[in-house]
């Protein structure tokens, strides 16, 4: 079995994440959670006085969303731990309520209808690899009941609100003050619902929805927020502003709009359109938050943590702001803060700090805590954006021409070529530095990169290269790499 | 004190509907209720093995509406009947739950988010005026408090998931499958948000809402939808269909919208919008309405009740389809249904039934239960729709010019002059038929109409007219109206 | 498997009753009561505007209800039917509930604490053997999931108040007014608590209670009541009353009881303790409550089911009063019920309606509804000893001695010498009326009786016997019982 | 108005303590703990981005509790502060719960069913007078309603668990497990119910509950615990202690009770009785746990803060046990605890620390936290038995006879006499000390003690006294107390 992907456990409600599966997960959790190895400071969590660990529980608003709740809570409570049940709730909501003990969201964040899934956090962070393993193990081997007296009794409690107010007050930490600034939000149906529009109204601005009742059909439009996605969102942001001279400083004097923001089903991802009705590209997005966090640590070297398919944009503005980026493969950035933190306390590199991470539309706003939360940065980039305009924060980044392709290479090939790669491509491109922690990454002075990794999955290894002179740069990489893999 | 107007009670929450007066309001429907005179069959409401009458109790999702809801549980609890704690729910939901009971909403319908109101139904329908005439007596002269004993607690309730399936199941005897037919829906953050997109879902729409989230503070329009407030909607409608041959029709097979609805914050007004965006006039769907009506009718002679200042053209409409309207003062649409049914219970007129009762933007489906709904009418419509076509229901409809005009008339004037104009105007206008009920109103043949009404708050006589000479017709009325004023 | 017992699925909740079993139970339910068959008047089930079957859900007080009521839930809303959650209820409060739609009981009734039961209801009643049959079928099969989109979400509903009321105003047609009538109530900590003292309060006793606080351990007193385990309550009720002339009559004008009652865990059985503390013998209770309702049916033969451990003094009572007694095997009342009122309405025998139904310590009190329910047992016991007073109420109810006694038998040979003995047994007692219907039972002119029959667990035959000259029956019952096992 | 007595604000529901009053007493405590001088920290509680005051709000089992309590809901939401609703609690539980925020809590303790009350907590803690007499102004004067887009939502919360579990663990800190031992418990149909037996259950005890079920009208006893009303208690314990040879020490091994324990209607008082059904004298209970607090103590010179009346039986332990006792006036408690406190930190005497305070019945266990705490009695009182047994806890202290004597004295006179009696008292009895703090009180050196203060309600001057010659004590006081009256 591979229950964990790098995303939680994810599938269809009637085939894979079914509600005796949410059952097994539920008593997984709650014998791994309170095995003696877990517990802190020599506690003893099998004796009646200490306290069970207690686990917040919350879902999206999935139509197999109450069912499998009911399942993951009867699983958890006969497992013997304390079950606080949150009702529906945005994923990132759910970790803010985690912190200081246990969480368990179930989600599939952007998969259709059709599907749930299971994400679990410990004091804000998703479960370490490691714990994810251990879980996964239980359910395979099946777990020894727990004593009927150690059952518990699950209560109701409602963290939504509290997570709001933190947002808001976090966010004030940016920018400046909405006032009257109208944004658009596109809820897709989903738990961004009760949380976006009203953060960002209480923050001052005048919020329009579209799609801002929860319904779990997602019949606004498909959860996943893409460019395709959005139309509707795109035409009614463009539309509003046709006519306007500058919509973007507008936004507050007329009808138009600032800008517009889509999520996901369970909030965790944000995509921005601007002014015009475009999606801003992702990198883009993430390149002005990066550099906004650089710019207001007061550490000394304050690092920003992304993964290898990330653009070299990033970098730059990163490093005009004083910083440095870290990569981790995907779905890892959890161990690149851990992996910084722990350095900077071991003191090799003193005032080396976290100040963000982030995957592509998936932003962990460290200071605030250790989750991917879209709420917050849509209440950030609302404050930037009411401070210096859409238009002016995009400025300074650079977006260069991008492609991807893919090089037929059999599975038995992949690991010499790659090995083969971690050579050859450096000295086929000496002027550009190299990381080879995660495929090869090549970073070129010119704020160019190309990366070249193995798919997991299909037969292929692939490159994706950022440059102004993109088709050349990727020219160039693919005949390295078809050497490589030719090579016997 | 003049507690209830012609919407119940409604005003500023820090000025009039204080959480004090809910809870004298809550005290005096306790006792009203529990009132020897008001128990049927002789039951007697004090003894302890009678229930205690059961009052559901909701409240729209205004800011104000948990203190109040919380005042009125008190008042009514304190009093000595059951109360069943229902949250937030549309208006029409708390009727449908009041059904066999009492029920009390805690609303403001579309005023600003600074009030809110009290509205009070027993078995489905508003109080009577001389249950809230009972009401305010009691409010005025304070209520002796119920013993101790008969004090009770309120349970909660989720009466919505059956309100929604009960439109669904009802409107299904109208017109065709909704079959993918693409409707915008505008709840302007309102309480038409759990229920109109979903009931319209759940019978085969593909909805895209525009301020869908619930939220106190109407940030994304004003709550009274209108044609200005609407604007958002309209454009969204309209610019989703431009390019479209035939938006109407398309609403299936494209991006476009068949049409667009917008509700108040309480969801017993419904707005209509074309596929061109622009609002299909009040009375046009209110004609519409009453002919499918009258036409699924099995009456011999099916009544439509309205109001006088509702247009002629749904009189064309309703005898058309082989009905007959009747009119009643605005407000009172109950007390009319009450005396067409009552007077066909006499046995003097056999065979008439009310087939259906409206003022503009506020429908009662008769045949569903005996208060305005706007949820239901959203559903009835589309249903209709989805077989017709919105053009095609629109086409028999004739959309005369309307003019109003106001006249000055002192206040010690308007009585005689309204008793001198109910024998002038017939005179002038011998062609018309004539209603001396609510003012004079005039009937042409061509079904063209006016109504001459004394203002209720101001020095002015009013006319209003509506006819293809409109303005022909409003100077030969003004004429004989200001002939009577003067006329010493 | 053998799923249900006589007493529906019971067993310890790590081994049998787990989670996993009621979420398997709650699937089955759900895919049973959906299926075509079940639906009446040709309603399909499947179909979108059909609403899904309504299931009451609730659990006693034990430790392990919460996890197994979530996990029910699960099951039953995955498989498509609305659930209402009722949380914590007497058993007899759920099939109250459960009129008109379905209901699920999580208890083990009066097993001790480690264990947990599923009791199925429809329309009040308990499940037939062929719904059980049905149900296990699918157990065992396992059930094809429902779709995504017939999966429901359970609502919280609160009927424990309207079934206290509906005792409360059953019972008033039977006995006088409590009038401070001083009752000692022992809960053992099981779900009587908040119904039986209350009822009896509002009907106007002055109740004491002992064990009043629901706690999952059941740590006053064993869950079953009997003598032993009710004696706090034998000497509270004694102690009260030592040094108080006429204990019965009392109860009112002192500090003594009139008499006492101990409830099991779910609150469907009941024990009376009389004034001197010693337990009513509960043929008696049975014999009393019988005659009641035969001297107050209108009928023209009313019957009474009961099952063949039920002594004679019961017949005696029921014919003094002018009915009938039927015997059905134990667990078997309803079908008893069902076959009488079949009976009734074939025509065959006009005028015979069932005015009472009981097992030993088990009452249906069928005109107020077909389960089993202590606590309606407990309010009419009580107007009815305010009325006459216990010993007058036992006066008439002749005590024979019993006993009870086993004779050896191999499993093989039960079927034979049960076969032998239907002829032996009236050979031998001439004088005795039979009934072979579940054993053999023999009844004498003199209400003496003895019941032989088949241990279904043990190598015995058992015989029952209660006579003025118990010894000599027995014995001459054994020789024949011997006799029978031996001729081979 | 004199709203605030020395328990709160009590009295009849319909007469005093009203919704009306509760809303009104809602809106003041907002107004008052959202005022910019409560704020800590120079904090704006005006500022939108600041979190509103939070105030959990409880209730006891009253019948009024429903609807004062959605009367005090209203008051505090529209006053601006967040609402934890926790539904029903024992006082003691809400205190715990109010910790780091605010508490209100309806009851009227062991009032009749017909009244109901409130008290107010911040941090733990009653009101301060300063804090009660600025919400009496508030309350008289009417307050301004805060603007509608500061009212809030209240939440519901669950803390009974919780604090049942910090109870648990906070009494492992004294005596020995309870490893079976038996306790009879008699909760009075009040808020005990679902605390103290399950506390006691958790250490191990096996509990047998009287009036365990909650139930407003107090149909088990009076609410108050006297040895009248606890008479069914006393005779249950010592009916089932007879013909036990040790019962004290039993209470393990048989079917006796180790003693037994009698809560009032909110759980802050705690009566015990002993294995024989006699009531524990409350000083007696005080001295045994004023004695384990200061031998328990770490501080140098250990306080116990008590109030006038309670006996020198109290300083007697305290002083063996090498500590202190300070009295203030009755009600006074935490005025004492914190002059205790600020003297320890103004440093003029180190190592001062409050290690217990109480009243008789009512005690704060001061390391706990600052709420008198009957639960929190209970357990540790089981504790200490479980490791010594009652008789040996009682063993040391001594009870001397006690009288009580009223001399007649009018209201203008009352000054005067007391200010000569200050003189004229310690004059008198030069062998005692003297303390004038609230009254004269005098203390001899072997722990006689006699008390002179003035009736706050009525015409007498009222002497206290205890000691082996009470008679000739009370007679010598009396003489000087009249001489002190006459002397003009």
């Amino acid at each position: 079995m591979n229950l964990f992907g790098t995303a939680g456990i994810r599938g269809d409600v009637t085939e894979r994440v079914t509600p005796e599966l949410a059952l097994a997960v539920g008593r997984a959790v709650a014998t791994e959670i309170r095995a003696p190895e877990r517990i802190v400071d020599g506690e003893d969590a099998g004796s009646r006085t200490t306290p069970a660990p207690e686990v917040v529980l919350a879902r999206d608003g999935r139509v197999s969303g109450g069912a499998l709740a009911a399942a993951m809570e009867a699983g958890l409570t006969a497992g013997g731990v304390e079950v606080r049940r949150a009702g529906r709730l945005p994923t990132p909501a759910l970790a803010y309520a985690s912190r200081g003990r246990y969480g368990v969201m179930l989600t599939a964040s952007h998969n259709p209808p059709t599907d749930n899934g299971i994400k679990c956090f410990r004091d804000g962070r998703e479960f370490s690899d490691e714990l994810e393993a251990a879980i996964e193990s239980r359910v395979e081997e099946g777990v020894s009941p727990a004593s009927w007296d150690e059952w518990t009794e699950a209560h109701r409690i409602d963290p939504l609100a509290d997570y709001r107010a933190a947002v808001r007050e976090y966010a004030t930490g940016f920018g400046a003050n909405l006032d009257g600034l109208r944004i658009a939000v596109d809820c897709g149906n989903g738990m961004s619902a009760p949380a976006t529009p009203t953060v960002l109204r209480e923050l001052g601005a005048a919020v329009v929805t579209l799609n801002g009742n929860v319904d779990g059909y997602f019949p606004g439009r498909g959860s996943k927020p893409t460019p395709e996605t959005l139309q509707d969102l795109r035409s009614f942001v463009s539309d509003a502003n046709a006519g306007i001279d500058e919509p973007g400083r507008a936004g507050r004097d007329d009808d138009g709009f600032a800008f517009g923001i889509g999520h996901d089903g369970d909030a965790d991802r944000i995509v921005i359109v601007d002014a015009a009705g475009e999606v801003v590209h992702e990198d883009t997005v993430l390149a002005i938050l990066a550099e906004a966090y650089v710019r207001r640590s007061e550490a000394a070297e304050p690092v920003v943590v992304t993964t290898p398919n990330a653009s070299g944009r990033i970098d730059e503005r990163v490093r005009a702001a004083g910083g440095r980026v870290e990569r981790v493969r995907l779905g890892a950035l959890h161990e690149g803060i851990a992996r910084v933190e722990q350095g900077s306390e071991d003191g090799g590199e003193g005032g080396r700090t976290v100040a963000f991470a982030a995957e592509p539309w998936k932003h962990i706003h460290v200071p605030f805590g250790g989750w991917i939360d879209g709420v917050c940065s849509a209440a950030v980039i609302a404050r930037l954006v009411a401070d210096e305009g859409l238009d002016a924060l995009r400025e300074p980044v650079t977006e260069r021409p991008y492609r991807k392709l893919s090089v037929t290479c059999s599975d038995e090939r992949k690991r010499p070529a790659m090995d083969a790669l971690a050579t050859s491509l450096p000295e086929a491109f000496p002027e550009a530095s190299v990381d080879t922690d995660h495929g090869v990454r090549l970073e070129f002075p010119d704020a160019a990169w190309a990366l070249v990794r193995p798919s997991g999955t299909e037969a292929y290894i692939r490159i994706y290269a950022e440059s102004d002179a993109v088709d050349t740069l990727v020219e160039d990489v693919r005949a390295v790499v078809e050497d490589a893999i030719a090579d016997e």
